[in-house]
């Protein structure tokens, strides 16, 4: 069984950013953008409307307060600054829930603040720290230091697999600007391989490891919407579709 | 009977402002700031705290989207984004309070904020729109859109009096960058004077109208602690402190 | 003669606005968002560039700060503020002019700000006082603060006319966040009359009194591109286009 | 010979930061901040002004884009990114000095930049690509990525040695948020021993190499004005205070 995230809500101001409309019917998790890497208190509301509406589960998508590299380029904190920046985000998107009469899900870290928290003890204890907070489950990642600090402190946690971004050897995401463009067969077969043997192919052809409790899709990869559509109708044919 | 109310929590990464910890002991309500006009997540966490284990009430106190003016520069803004921004702060300071096992009393809105809903509709029901959202009683002002506008729509609300801010012939404060400095004793003159009377005198010397349901005093006032603690005392004297 | 100028590089981060590419070829000059509503340092040089290759003039295009209002809510700026922001923002642009071998031309201040120095003196003059610092040309308005301020101390400036932005009766841009689409007949109209007749028609069909030294259009206007080619041609078969 | 150099114009909006006016008379170069890290518009020109009346050079203070952290965190930048801040930055204060009539002397990286530059090249050419735009020496460090780029390149650079920070055993300067105090006659030995023996003593008590073209102080070390004056003093009296 797998769950559907997609990052959204990441418009800011005049900017728009992705098709959240488009991608809601494919997607049981929202990831709402909290005001830091991406989007503002008005976008923030009518994007907890639309998920509200398609009867999709809200989560926080609290970033680094960078909005100028869309929360992409590590920053150096400290555990203190990084509870601090989720509890803030994620009290920020709570309310704009609670005044729609829904309640968040789960909290998943954007861009740059998750790759930290894979490979930093002091910021995945900040997000923990603030999960704790919420009483919230986080949307992580395997073999890393996220799941070894949430497993030790009892933080739930699903772990996410990638369909619109390449693995390294070392079964971890690799980063760029630009998601390549991927084909619905393509999409298809990666979902299938994940979920029934948990493997996938990295960049170089070898098999890696990996844990897909959630596949995560992005809403500004190229066809992002047929992305997430094969996704969906993959799951659902696989009755492996999370509620 | 009457609260006392003072803006806290104004530092800002590296920068301090105002003496919380030692004007703590002379407060009831303390309005929080959110990150907006002033402080970042870091110093709102260890100001709700301070102001938990004083045991004063814990309000938000959300600002302009303008950091470098401290939130005193009017900006145009419409219902929807005064509404947006207000819910957005205030919900991101509830959550550090639930974090402290605290929860928030009041909403007060900071500097350009306040003296807009003072005069322009829009303004007053966006704020009242994101108070009805918390279900929290707003610290507001006589005789103006926000007590209009909140009476109508039965949005509880305080009025408050400024003993470090003069007034004008038409009741209202009159803004400036700096306080003026004030004596112990002409403070708890002008409190039982508006106490009392419900007056106070303008600086062209002529009796204006007020209510002081909440005595607001200001952290970087000179001598701010001295305000405070004569407010305190007066209050106490007149048998007047609201708990 | 006249001259056509539009307002560039407003891209910020990963988000895209208009399409500077395509409109470069029928504009004369280029004002160029400067990171203050709009822009960032890598987006500014990458601006320069295109223009100075296209060999159109280039133009600092300072606005609020505030981003997240693209430079568009008006706020409350003493002349002091205007002219520091001013400074600040053309000094930036013109390094990463002085970086490409080219200079600047022009400053033409960004919305809100150009609206509010029609109706402030204060803010007209520090336009001014920073015009000075460069001794640059203002693209500005006619019949306002800033045409009375720079014609009495001598700031050369010319006066714009809009094909895409409504007239009310008072002679003044409507502003509106949405530039309404118009044919490319109707901007050759439009500019003709401007040109010939100094008038244009408001939207309650009156005749108003306009200047056209230079034509604006805005990169975002729906079809902008053609309403610039339109704006072009006009002008060049006029034998009206400023060098 | 040796000149002494201090960060000024660090505060930003209505908060202080630094005595600047108390420094002044004993430094002869002024790193003046730009707006990112530190500073606003209406500080630097004010900034600039004191430092011209007082004769002491110009030079500015870019600092990565994070004014919540004081530019104090390092963060992931490009080549590309920090040369254009770079030039940003610069060219804002630039304009500054136009106005007073003054031109910049040097650039002098800020908190976080300075750092990265000395452990990555990219940084280092990025900074290097952004002084051979002004034509201006960088006041930098010995044995790093900076000095190897900037001497191959030939960039002009002068290294810069501290008597409010301490000293790691591999001769680098250890951050912390506090500058240890420090008494005038200990700053005058460790000064008088920089200039004359290129060493300083390590935290453990080690000789390390240290290169003191430059001195720098900080005007939020405890008793910086001391700490100033007794620099000033000891050079002079060393007949080694470059004009």
């Amino acid at each position: 069984m797998a769950s559907i995230n997609c990052d959204m809500g990441e418009s800011f101001g005049i900017y728009r950013f992705g098709d959240d409309a488009a991608c809601l019917p494919f997607v049981t998790h929202a990831n709402i953008a909290c005001g830091f890497h991406a989007s503002d208190p008005v976008v923030m509301r009518a994007t907890v409307r639309a998920a509200k509406n398609a009867g999709v589960n809200i989560g926080s998508h609290p970033g680094l307060p960078d909005r100028e590299g869309f929360g992409r380029r590590a920053m150096r904190m400290t555990r203190e600054e990084v509870s601090a920046l989720v509890v803030y985000q994620t009290g920020a998107l709570q309310a704009f829930a609670m005044a729609e009469g829904a309640s968040l899900s789960h909290i998943k870290p954007h861009g740059a603040l998750f790759g930290m928290a894979q490979n930093d003890y002091g910021v995945a204890e900040g997000i923990a720290d603030a999960a704790e907070v919420f009483g919230l489950p986080v949307i992580a990642y395997s073999d890393c230091c996220m799941s070894e600090v949430f497993t030790r402190r009892g933080i739930p946690f699903v772990c996410e697999f990638y369909v619109d971004i390449d693995y390294g050897d070392d079964g971890r995401q690799i980063i760029s600007r630009d998601h390549p463009a991927i084909s619905a067969a393509a999409v298809a077969e990666k979902v299938r391989r994940a979920l029934r043997e948990g493997m996938t192919r990295s960049v170089s052809g070898r098999d890696v490891r990996v844990v897909a409790d959630s596949i995560c899709v992005h809403s500004d990869t190229p066809g992002a919407v047929e992305v997430a559509r094969a996704v969906f109708e993959t799951l659902r044919a696989e009755g492996a579709l999370a509620a």
